[in-house]
């Protein structure tokens, strides 16, 4: 079963990324109000029930994908 | 309206983030079949029309934000 982690910098956190991002698209004329950059990991967990294989996303994600000072994360189901 | 925009390396593209993190895991008894890593960036559209918001996501990841030869890229309308 694959589960997608989405991992976004906190929104009290400065995002340079997402800053530089805005600043090329207003140059652009395609302004957005907002644009935050983070990471997606796919898991491909060899796991076929759903409530086990998020559990395992979760654990493997706090263990070592993201940094709960700055970071936060959602998991979803990637459907085939 | 909040767009999700997921970039993941193609699969015939070598992943060595991936790999790195299939080795930590592997390294520490939490093995996965396959661990891919991306990124993922989150706009915030002035606009109401879902599939107005869609298409200005879409025209901007293909102006600026994915890089079509390595990756390909889905958008998701972010509930808020």
């Amino acid at each position: 079963m694959k589960i997608g982690v989405k991992i976004l910098p906190k929104n009290e956190v400065l995002d340079t990324q997402g800053r530089a991002v805005e600043g090329t698209l207003r140059a652009h004329k395609r302004e957005v109000s907002q644009c935050r950059v983070g990471k997606y990991v796919q898991l491909e967990i060899g796991e076929n029930d759903e409530s086990k294989a998020l559990a395992k996303a979760k654990e493997i994600t706090e263990f070592v994908l993201y940094n709960p000072l700055i970071e936060t994360y959602e998991l979803e189901v990637v459907k085939q």
